[in-house]
């Protein structure tokens, strides 16, 4: 854990690095990125902002049908591995009758609906965050160094900015483009600030759409470019998660493919989590409080499905 | 949610019901068992019981060698769906030179390594928590009521109870029956008493055990038998965490197969959560935080592996 | 192995079976149903309808797109399990830089694409071929008695009748329901008729219709009826395949779901292979020949994708 | 389909292919290897060796015990997609009651058990046959030129020679290289002489071995070395199947990791098929037939489980 980034012009620190990167900023193995911002005190912090208790499942289902789904990760599956019908199989451990565990086997991609992405995920130029190569993604064995298993869990204080709110409608347009303006209207108009160790939360309103249109759901989404991207990392946010695919917007900014990821997860290694639950947040207007996220730790992996746990 | 469990006394509450079952206490079709104990109250003072904002996580990794893992339950797998050596796919999309994702596919059994059960994964004559017939776990679309996506998201006080601490050893022997004096004492060593809507986490040291040995293990495990279960069932716990297997002592206490599932998760719909990670609380003499769950929402599952969130 | 079948007038043979079924027929306890007809007199046969020694593959690929699948079965998948960017993983074998091997780990449904139902598939009045309950297929061990591992692998006379030339297109519309008088004119037009202990295969041009329109494909496809199904089982075949996803015709004749199966697979232990490709046979004209199926032999399954082996 | 092969000596016929390697024989783009051997006389001839009209299966089972298994693949799994406790799920199609499907899903390595290599398999000097890179085996879409679905089926004349049945014994010892003459002596105490465009069974006893020791089993394991290689590839064969893991003799011959697939798959484009059940034609001896092999067409994949049907 360490002090704060440097302010966003006096970056990259490194030479070589791409321009306003952190590279090294928190030694030249790093693998954590913006977790080193978060310290005790900010967690503490995150703690202290707890008001209502209640608590906010983040998650959206994993299901084969009805949740959004991009074909080539395949079909998201729940495969029992045993059920009643195999009763009897545990009667040599002297099973009663009727007695038994139902267990399930599943399938699907670490990118399933509600996830994260590793610091491996994404590459730029052919590497990763602090100058790892792609090439070190191996097949069999996964990332070596970046992998979501890396990330262990984090806490830290939580805070929503609803731009479907501030705008005035259900949800924004496919392909609009969330702007630094934008961003901070919705902190005025909510009353906060983001503050430097945040979890920031981004309501587009695109899960909301999405369940209500479902089918012939155009494949545009609104989401933040370069200028907002620029706006979050240069607070020192440790990781942001939005309600849509990709945390930006899709077509993407400046035609830019995954240029937003570039900015933040490769140059800054501040974390991005996508198809976050954060409707009942804003039904509640709840904006502020302790958010959780534990990542499986699937060793290598570029990611995991995760169900974040937001106490407002 | 709703007031505490009667004394265990005076449950069932239902006629029919199995002896000390809470069926029926929280409405004939409840399907959150002791999640309903969990006031945003109590949720609260979980948060309170922060102290030094250090953040645990409790999931080990899940990988195909080197953790404890079931053999019929099979291989767990993290495949890559895509990486550097597909360099060029999304061109097609604009992609610069070098840019791309990497993603995996992960294969696993939702039982696997950290894991969470859900209430529909053991029962007894036949039935899950509450009465649900066990017959409502369809191969095909999972269980009906009781599936792990119920679950959504908790978050409580966590507490800790360090049994080869209490012992003085590094981890109780395999097959050792944790007693109710055992909890006692561990209490009293400890300065702290479990409360009604608390995340119990028991140590055994088995994973320490298991880790140190690897090779050769016995299929012995320490844990709790029926006294232990119904003392902490009577404190009115939501959850039940331990290092090693299945909670429960292996061979099952009174050679009950599964007994103190049937006990806690059917009888009583408590919790229970598995190999967990608890040696790093166990190093920072750590025993009360706050604890975040987040098991993944996959529809009608029989549980889900986790990595739980410990804010100490 | 064993005499024909009785006509079917005579059938069943056995008390409380259902009507025209040859339950019984090869005792009780049979598990292979029709294969018992193809004594090794028709296999010499059927090496000897071997003409111009063209090898014709019937299979037609698995991939995740471009190919007829059903949602509910999932996407099949091959994922690389090694590849050369695991260069070096052999190299403790002494592997020579540069020397490697590339594995994959396939994910799919047992009836993905061409497949060959085993007789624990279908089942009516919850039984299967031979009175085997429909309760013995468990959800961990499979099918206990019916399972594809007992087909092992068959060869016989593959006869191949083609019904879009007969009718004069490219493809029988979708829900055509192939006639007795249909088949009969097609043995007539290609001066053949099918044999007791033939494997017919039936050409719909379905998979021509399939490939040619992609797209909007209807669900219905042309296949037989239950006056076809008895005219091929009065016949004693082996077994029916076709180029369709069911032999039979959909929407099911007289409505009965999987009606044809029931009669079939169910009643008579015929066993069915679907979507096979027999585009190159009928641009052959090749109508003889020897087929041989070997299924994969998974311990249970309800049956297995297959690459059937034509010689003409 | 072409000539035969130049005789060994004459072989490479191009410039910078390895030593005695077929690469640009049969074009410089050709991706069949020596199935361009196999030509319609010679299926001819395979089906004329047809005498008894017995039919063989030559696949073992695939299930996740009990069968010779690598770790590194993962534990094949079949997992019940739907069963009777579905009942229902079709009734929305109008099904009786009591009518219904049993179905699968199947999870496992392309190299399970019986299986066939594809030419993509193995590499040498980054390369696989013809000179393809080996880096054309693309993560996400596998093979682009060498997957199996490019051998489609084929079938040819079978010729098993029993090396233990020569030795005396039930199975060679573990780690035995067989030579030049033991393959000349088996086929003279057999009668018989491998030809070119055969596809030759070599049976080690090795599965013999394994199902009757199970537990224990070294990794050694008996079977050809380079000097066997040659012998069969100098005679044009078209593949080369046995019962063991790898047909070459483990530990490797002349320590070289995969020496004999380098050898036969890499520089000749001979197939290779392993662990296939030889046991049965060996106590017939029966050592002639019709050998038809269709491997699963999965696009890209590096290999097939397989069930070989011989006709005896």
């Amino acid at each position: 854990m360490t002090d704060a980034l440097p302010s966003y012009d006096e970056l990259p620190v490194r030479d070589g690095a791409p321009p306003k990167s952190s590279w090294g900023l928190w030694g030249d193995h790093d693998v954590f990125g913006t977790l080193n911002l978060l310290t005790p005190e900010l967690v503490r912090a995150g703690a202290a902002a707890v008001s209502t208790g209640k608590v906010y499942s983040l998650g959206i289902p994993i299901q084969s049908t009805g949740v959004p789904l991009m074909d080539y990760r395949g079909t998201p599956l729940r495969l029992t591995l045993m059920n009643e019908s195999d009763d009897g199989r545990f009667s040599v451990y002297g099973a009663h009758d009727g007695t038994g565990a139902h267990e399930d086997v599943l399938v699907f991609a670490s990118h399933t609906t509600s996830h994260m992405d590793a610091l491996c995920h994404v590459y730029e130029e052919h590497h990763h965050y602090n100058g790892v190569a792609a090439a070190e993604m191996k097949t069999n064995t996964g990332a070596a160094r970046l992998g979501i298993e890396k990330v262990g869990a984090f806490a830290g204080r939580g805070v929503m900015l609803d731009l479907p709110k501030l705008k005035g409608g259900d949800w924004l347009d496919p392909g609009y483009v969330i702007t630094a303006d934008d961003l901070d209207a919705a902190q005025e108009a909510q009353g906060l600030s983001v503050q430097e160790g945040d979890l920031v939360l981004l309501r587009t309103g695109y899960l909301d759409f999405w369940f209500a249109k479902a089918a012939d759901i155009p494949f545009e989404q609104p989401g933040i470019g370069f200028e907002a991207a620029r706006w979050l990392a240069d607070r020192d946010v440790v990781a942001i998660g939005a309600d849509n695919a990709a945390v930006e917007v899709i077509p993407f900014d400046e035609n830019d493919f995954l240029g937003v990821h570039k900015e933040l997860l490769v140059r800054r290694g501040i974390y991005m989590l996508e198809f976050l639950n954060l409707a009942e947040l804003a039904a509640d207007q709840c904006y502020t409080g302790l958010l959780s996220v534990g990542p499986l730790k699937v060793t290598g992996a570029t990611g995991s499905p995760i169900n974040p746990i937001f106490v407002g």
